[in-house]
């Protein structure tokens, strides 16, 4: 296949705005702080969104029983020391308001192993004290202007009754507009959004939003929902299994949520935030682990900024606690990181679209695009970093002819598939050790990295690359003019003697 | 071929005693250091010898002129800062006693662009009081019991007039003398030997040395020198091309140093010391740094401890000054590591003959060795630790058989080769930068290490291996029990479903 | 006063062999890690104990019900973070096996914000089967003999009725003889001990305890109780305080527990460790971040060996959630640091006894000691180390007159005390922020140390030393012969001109 | 004394802008990056200026023969590893062009004990290239629009001898138009300066170097000269003694730069850049390690912005070796820190007029200076950050009456005084060791930061501050509004019962 350089292709590449976490409280634990670290070096997300902001956990609201009479305060030391961690990692909060603190809880109705309550608050304007204490104390401490750029999200899931009792459509509403008039109260700069709903009626939820912000003359600032693409599960001991799905079935889903925004006159264009994505919606399924999922989620990437401002990869490491506490070095978790920061292949898949997305914030385009295949060009056009993937077992071939200028181009491969970054099957093949030794770590982490090849092409005006990726394989790939600047007298021909 | 797992090989394995250094004033720079702890992280040397502890870069002997009068005074700050960082890193000197201090030379005669003067000393008086001055001044601070196992070499090369003025043979047994009993009066139990030559009239000069020390009644405690395989060197610009000579020459000239020794009846069976090899030994042929150095080096290791006690590589990395300071990132030096701790090929040579001294350590034994392959057992015959390197340009095809208790075994490998563990091509492909940009740097560091695999072997009384070596590869592996311990419910085969 | 340094005075200082911690799920934290580090590298202790091993933050033991049946199953991967985190930090836990799994408690009755369940096993078997199956468990991960040597303690403060349901004497006695049976069982070398009360009829409690163990003839390795020192807690908002009891009525106490022993023939001379201590019981009296605290710890630490093997101070850092997060930056928390890593005064005191422990663990000898004061000399007599504390308000003066050898004395003192050592007071003044901002913590870790004086003292047969300690004060010296090796020409007086 | 702050006070304070160094080629040293790290993160100097660019310890220039012929290379090896290091360390060059090449000079007279060649060179147009090529190659890698921002200094003290041959004043004029021009050529924007003149013949070689330019019709773009307040030395062996001067006669000699450079119309206003000023011009005078230095040295920094641009205190660190290799821990060295990270005295003066530039460089504004004293308020008002010194023996008490709008404010003082924070008193009473133990270091280590302490002041519109200011102390202090934010239920006077 020819690439024409002077065609542009749609590719809205946003794939560093957001990841997702396990419950707020994790951030306090080193081995949290030590994946993010991994992940942050590498990818670098600007925002974090999870679970468990208001939940026993973190502490911030608590109900003293003192001699009879029952006190409230606010405490606010796990919350700093969260954000303080955030930042020094140079990340900052997509902040999701819930799940509900015990002592205002209007039940006790929990979800999850670490049991966050999501029943209404038992006092609504308890509630709304309690969002805008906590703003204004994040603005306090970590500076006005900086933190009304931090998105703000109502709840999650409200749609399921697991999430929001009854999965209560009216209450959800209410309290959606409390909550959205307490942050606009302390700074109208605030961005706030909802329903954060998941793949069930979702449609019907976001219209039913949508109307009653019309009626309540509410203007939200973007709209929410989740994004997973895997069918019904099969349990087994601790692990669940599911079929991964046919993508475009999911693409198709999320044009719902475009189409209905968009036939509201008033909310044309709303910004639609992907708050959670992946394959699975289970944490203990091991398609997260493989480089099947790499694969997969390399393909989304290419298609989720289609309809959508961002999309959140649910979540960025293995510690997550929401089925328990994981059992064993690859437990199907979410993360991109596993324990021990060995890095998944997913990972790569991240990495890979960072490094485009970096030629094209400085005003690099979409040269190329297809279900395989996305290549980018610097605006000065004197690099080209493309990816392919195959999301099939067989090796896939592709071929391209790219115009170019120099004579002599160098060429670099990552290649991330099932031979060469497979820590998963080490690990099996080490005898699936639940907790890995020392040195079985160590060597799972010496497994983790992409292969890299590289080699001078010839052209003459045009450059020929023949591709061959492996099933299930992602390959990272940047072109750029060899310039050889040779130090006197050296002379690679003879140092390697035609090998 | 079939493995007879009880039989044993001589495999005198003593990799890790002792590694070369530049000379010693640039251990005081950082870059020395942080190649010195990539070293030592993954293979850990014991003792590390180099040249110019006595030069003026070191300070450590210094004459004052003022107002006409001459006094002298030693200076050990320098010397205390290298030995410190030195401790710190788990590493001991091998003492090489030289060159002279400037101010205490009887010429002028330098080496080196670091110009390292290497004339009789203008004293031996005033020699062998700096001697004992050092060594007392080291027991000092680092403690006795420790500092007497710091073994002490006189001079280096002496049979070149480059390193000893004239090669004097009579003024260097003088030296040695004076020294030696230097070194004695501060504590007999310093080992003490030399001649230090190289492989010119190396016979000539060890069998006078042995002669000369049964005239004078010393008793050496161990005789040392250098051993390169390279042929003649040929110069373009900064740059020697040698060809690498028949290793077999090589050892049959080790054989003449251990002949000649035996024949005394008083120094027979005295430990020689290779202080000094490599393959070639300029330091800047760009051989260093190739993945066919590390497949000769490997055949050298499982060699070289045939006939010698130990054999330090010549050198740890490439902060390295003797023909002036290197111009671009691969040089040619001698170094394991390049400039920004990029580790060559041959690092991992020493790291994989490293592991198979670990289980020796421990008692483990050689099952097999030829020409191509050494492989080790543990002492409890749960583990199989080998290597295989491949000298030829060809692929090596070796297949093994085993036998083994275990029904199935973990099969891991970790190979070397052009293909997958190449600094230096991809260093060439991007141009051969002389000074790499940070980008360009993190690349080369990530293109360094082997590439692992794994799987599981099904065994039934014996195991079979086949190996597929290509050219220039060394290839590490390990073979040990299988002991599954699935989490409940976890089933490899539905995760990766038959890829 | 004159000192005899032949006489030797009874001091057994064991300072280092144990510090307690807040429930072991907070270990996972990376603040605690953070200020264990701090901690370890200044003190160094050997074991850490505290609760919660067996609470659901740590997850060992899960039961699960899956359409209708239920089972159960084991979960170390927090077990071992944890324990992995303690041996690289250099320290071992002394076990203390509880609180009950809340899957297998017989009722739901709970302790603290972090609710750990303190009721009877609902099964003695699954208890004894957790027992075992977790210190196999360790065994196999750590190694049996390393493992064996942790210390094992059944239950915590079972004579309060908090700490074990209705302080039901009888059904603890059941459960110290089969947990005790259970981990001899798993290796007879564990050292098992008990009853852990706190003075609450603690005599009576230990005489019972052993008259128990006589009648089922079980063998104790030791006998645990706890030791505060204050009176009756009045609250304030979410703070108590105390008055400190005369330590004396304290020593009093322990006395009793010793004699109790030492009554029973079988069981004469048992070691006693104090497994926790501190002024007040209560984690939030801020007393402990007082300098008077660290006055009457030292006081504390020159008795509390005298009948006890082994006294662990309750706790080392301030990561503690027994009364709920804690609201500010010095909220009265038992820790020796706060949080950020903030050293309170009595960190000091124990960092001081450590340094004469090291003279006593190579053989020194305590030579003087009184109330105020204790001295240790050197095995080689050429150094003395010594700690003066001031429990009162006012001045403290205290002379010695000491015989030394040489004629001139290196005397280093390091002042901990209201004026040079006092973060606790900085922050008041800075307005007692909860959350001090990045600068406001780094200007309180400034003011955490000591000040250091220093001097040359000439002797002449004997040494005169004048101290004066400021109330609340400690103080720890050094003296040692003052060997002058100025370098050619250094003339210090020329250098300060006699300011 | 009232302080009345609507009242401006002239201080120029830009005590960070610049600070000197040790040869270049001791940048590549450990011990040198970190002093300098610890420089960095307290002070943070913008710019960096020292000696031996073109020295062959840096190895830029090369000639090399050949069979006969002779070359030359460029090698930027050493060059981009001290730049990689300054940068990373948030440091940029003040460039200092010199001295020569070896191969390069047109004689052989050297300087100092490293040997940097001070003659002028054998080829104009070969110097010209050089320059050129150099900045060339830092304007590639670093980028040119941050490179053009490092100022460029022709030569250092051509007034002198020893540091240009014969002093030749013609021949250095000579050197400033070919190197102006040629670096001019490279950019424009580089900002280019001289004649770097020492106090001997200053005033008459300013005033011939600006008659050279008028008359070539070169525009330098500032001037440069040195500053340094010492009488003649007095020699005893390593060491040299010299009383300080009085600095009012240092402050006279620089007006005198002013003054001539200000007669001049068309150089009317130029910066003058003190690139080079201290107490002792000799690097082995005692005087900068002790206390009396930092007071001297705070009013020097009260000054020297007077009429000057900016001063760069020579040196940060103790890494030096123009009088040979140091021979001991304190020994008088230039640095702001001392061997093994020690800080002295004289550090802290730095980062006590850094922290009033902070507030300065954000718009503060100088409310009250004299010849003991400075403070400078916050542009909000809310904060006063004050430094006092006493350059005599006796104690300096000093009173201000400050109107201020709190009730309760919070006072900080950081003493820095022969009591508090003298490390060099503490190596002395330790025997003077030359290169002290670990635990020696360590304890060097704890003794070198100010004694901080605080107290609430209570105010009535004026607030009282009694200032006791021991002999050669210097003080840093800040004020700012005390507000009180208890947790609930704190009660300081409970806690401390009055102590």
């Amino acid at each position: 296949m020819r690439i024409d350089r002077k065609k542009t292709y749609a590719f809205h590449n946003n794939v560093d705005f957001c990841v997702g976490t396990g419950r707020m409280g994790l951030a306090l634990t080193k081995e949290y702080q030590d994946e993010l670290r991994v992940v942050q070096e590498e990818i670098g997300f600007k925002h974090i969104r999870g679970h468990g902001l208001f939940c026993e956990a973190m502490g911030i609201y608590e109900e003293i029983n003192w001699r009879g009479e029952t006190s409230f305060c606010y405490n606010f030391t796990y919350l700093d020391r969260v954000m303080d961690s955030y930042i020094e990692q140079g990340i900052e909060p997509f902040l999701e308001l819930g799940f509900m603190p015990g002592a205002l809880g209007s039940g006790t109705q929990t979800i999850f192993y670490w049991k966050g309550n999501v029943t209404p608050p038992k006092s609504y304007k308890k509630w709304a004290d309690l969002v805008k204490t906590t703003l204004t104390h994040l603005c306090d401490r970590y500076g006005r202007d900086r933190v009304v750029n931090w998105p703000v999200e109502v709840w999650n899931e409200p749609n399921l009754p697991g999430f929001w009792k009854d999965a209560d459509m009216q209450e959800y509403f209410k309290l959606f507009k409390v909550t959205f008039q307490a942050v606009k109260k302390v700074d109208p700069r605030f961005q706030v959004g909802g329903p954060a709903v998941c793949g069930v009626k979702d449609e019907f939820w976001i219209r039913s939003f949508l109307d009653f912000c019309r009626q309540e003359k509410l203007s939200p600032d973007f709209v929410t929902r989740h994004h997973y693409t895997t069918e019904e599960p099969d349990r087994k001991g601790h692990f669940t299994y599911q079929k991964l799905s046919d993508p475009f079935l999911g693409f198709d889903n999320l044009m719902t949520s475009r189409v209905a925004i968009d036939s509201y006159k008033e909310f044309k264009g709303l910004p639609i935030h992907i708050t959670e994505f992946n394959t699975s919606y289970t944490p203990t399924n091991p398609i997260h682990d493989t480089n099947e999922n790499a694969a997969y989620i390399a393909h989304q990437l290419s298609h989720l900024g289609d309809v959508n401002e961002s999309y959140s990869y649910w979540t960025f490491g293995d510690v997550f606690e929401e089925a328990g506490i994981p059992h064993t070095q690859f437990y199907g978790g979410f993360g991109l990181v596993a324990a021990g920061c060995v890095r998944k292949p997913t990972f790569w898949t991240f990495a890979f679209f960072k490094r485009l997305q970096e030629l094209q914030d400085l005003s690099g385009r979409c040269i190329y695009k297809d279900e395989e295949c996305v290549i980018v060009e610097s605006a000065d056009k004197k690099e080209l970093r493309g990816i392919l993937w195959n999301r099939g077992k067989k090796t896939l071939k592709k071929d391209f002819t790219i115009p170019v200028k120099d004579k002599k181009l160098t060429f670099i491969r990552h290649t991330v598939d099932p031979v060469t970054t497979n820590p998963l099957k080490l690990w099996h093949d080490l005898g699936e050790p639940a907790a890995p030794s020392k040195a079985q770590l160590d060597l799972l982490k010496r497994a983790d990295a992409p292969l890299i090849s590289s080699s001078i092409l010839d052209a003459s005006g045009d450059v020929e690359l023949n591709f061959s990726v492996r099933g299930f394989g992602v390959e990272y790939f940047t072109i750029s003019a060899c310039n050889m600047t040779p130090d006197e007298g050296y002379d690679y021909s003879k140092v390697v003697k035609g090998s």
